[in-house]
């Protein structure tokens, strides 16, 4: 095991009826907050309305801004943080899924960094300091209401970058299952293939001796993998959604990737999708995490053998290449039934750019080229040849 | 599963190494500290040295106050709150295992509490404010470096109380394996067990769809069973040790029972043996938890054939009882093999205070009976029966 040191203050809200304790939570944070959301399904699910009466409830003072889209887009955080700067704003609550909070983390950041909070994302250099963020979860998916990520999509350059920092881990999640029984399926789909992805990104490692988050993650994934369905049949099956709503915060606030090294190559490659196609990223990893595996399990492949056996419930026998490899068609299989992509011309991404893509991810095409991944270090073939495995 | 509000702010630094870096770490907290310990072990070991040199370099004063006994005393609490008040110390650093901290958080209480501190434990009010603690763990077991809890004995009424608040959680643990490997055996199987039990008091529970938590503990039990009986045997295994370091933390930080109701009743009964005998707390679980299983299990079978299938590795098969009790005998032969004791007759502990201990255990005896337990609640009559069964 790694040295760690690790600090999850978010306080999680979970179950029925915390929105409505949003105003009274927050207030001790701030007086004044920016209410971010995204299109007008808050609107209409009267979810708004209860928001706004709980901050009046409070006497917390609050501006608006909506309009955040998925792949958040740098234009909009911009905007939001002038109105924060202009409204002397103390905090930011998001109410909505992981591109809403991500916008919100980066508005945050923007507040009270001097130049353009594009360098943050691009430069990676730890911040000094961010508005508090708290969040309301509308959708289970990139665990934001309690990581310490945010991505965001600069649409003028083509990029879609991630940067994690302390700094902008949310001081509050609310996390109420009941929110989520009107979701559409692609979307329950979509964030059940993030939160996986969360902990493929941790569980895929070189590192040995880690035996407690291995079983962390195992349970984590079982957990998802048998609730998932459940909700994609029965999408107001509350006690099924609770184990998704726990399952993606858990899979995201970093505990299952104490001590290890982490992976985080397909979340690299999905980005590059993202920036160019405007794919979903869920979707994007679904198509691109069985061929990521079948690629490179021949460098680590008792890894895979514990994943195929204790997650895929593949039965263990001698012939490991086997094992792993029902273990990736069983989660081929998985993604299938929920109706998730298993190429990249089923997203609409056709063969022109995988170079490119490739060279981005890897930057190769900025000049200086970092390998992609941690389990198996990922040049731009590399990576060209998984988008080609995946068209 | 249940609505929950939850917050683990405690920074965890884990790895060799961290305790050199005590003093920098709690500076932001406190410029003046008390230092807080058990025997002469520290002194020996040169962990004290180590420490105090951390402390000079971050320019942190202290006072201290050794002497700290397992199940600790009431009467050093009371000397540790007037130092604290009258050293002005903003700050305790627990050096040493569960006693010390627990000890610390009584202390942490008592200097802002007006009244007698021990009412707090014997009355359960919730505390408005608590002193900062700060614990550098040298015996993974009570989990009290990042737990809400503190068990406190008073000798004179020979009562042992726990009291859980959230302003004792500390704000910073730190956990070095390297700093177990001279735990005598009886330590290291007494943690163990304590661990495990802090593990099945959240697991047993009537509460139904609690998937991702259920998985938790059962990744949290394999781990201490499969790493115990290593450093039990090789004290020196350093990743051994570190999985034992990081369940003992998880296993009481409460992320495991979150969502579930808990049950708590060999907690409840463990603590009238040490109250009256002086037992050391694992021991007396791990004679009392196969007892209890066997005399609650027939109420809620199904979560003892999942615990025996998943936990104890026992075949599944149509006979529930058979699965259930191979699975405590599995138990029992694991809690063997570490040497720790069956019987009651083992801890020194004869028959002729099992009434007077079944009272006291629900209250009985003083005239405010609560039956005790979750998963089956136990009048004083049947803890007066799983005492006998242990005899």
């Amino acid at each position: 095991m790694l040295n760690y040191d690790f600090q999850n203050w978010t306080r999680i809200l979970f179950g029925k009826g915390y929105e409505e304790r949003v105003g009274e939570e927050i207030k001790p944070y701030a007086n004044k907050v920016l209410l971010h959301y995204g299109g007008g399904s808050i609107k209409e699910s009267g979810l708004y309305d209860r928001v706004v009466e709980s901050l009046r409830n409070a006497e917390v003072e609050f501006v608006e801004l909506g309009g955040v889209k998925p792949n958040p887009r740098l234009e909009l955080v911009y905007e939001g943080i002038e109105l924060c700067k202009k409204e002397e704003v103390e905090l930011i609550l998001a109410v909505g899924g992981g591109s809403v909070i991500d916008s919100a983390k980066a508005i945050a950041i923007g507040v009270f960094y001097e130049g353009d909070v594009w360098e943050v994302y691009e430069q990676k250099e730890p911040i000094e300091k961010a508005l508090y963020v708290a969040a309301l979860l509308t959708l289970p998916a990139a665990g934001s209401e309690s990581s310490v990520s945010s991505v965001i999509t600069n649409e003028e350059k083509q990029r879609k970058i991630g940067f994690d920092d302390f700094h902008i881990r949310p001081v509050l999640g609310v996390i109420n299952p009941e929110l989520f029984f009107t979701l559409p399926k692609n979307q329950i789909a979509n964030g059940a293939a993030d939160m996986m992805s969360h902990v493929f990104e941790r569980y895929f490692t070189t590192t040995r001796h880690t035996d407690l988050t291995d079983g962390l993650c195992e349970a984590t994934l079982r957990t998802v993998m048998k609730n998932a369905p459940i909700v994609y049949e029965d999408p107001e099956n509350y006690d099924a959604w609770a184990e998704i709503g726990f399952s993606g915060s858990i899979a995201h606030n970093d505990l299952l990737g104490l001590g290890r090294e982490h992976d985080w190559a397909c979340h690299g490659m999905e980005h590059e999708l993202s920036a160019l196609y405007d794919v979903a990223h869920g979707a994007g990893l679904a198509v691109l995490t069985p061929n990521w595996m079948e690629y490179v399990y021949k460098d680590n492949i008792d890894i895979f053998v514990q994943f195929a056996v204790n997650v895929m419930g593949v039965r263990s026998h001698r012939d490991k290449d086997a094992v792993v490899l029902e273990g990736i068609a069983r989660l081929r299989e998985f993604f299938n039934k929920l109706g998730l992509p298993a190429t990249l011309s089923e997203l609409g991404v056709n063969g022109d750019n995988l170079e490119l893509m490739a060279k981005r991810a890897t930057g190769e095409a900025y000049e200086h080229e970092v390998p992609l991944g941690g389990l198996k270090k990922l040049r731009w073939i590399d990576v060209f040849m998984i988008y080609y495995k995946s068209k």
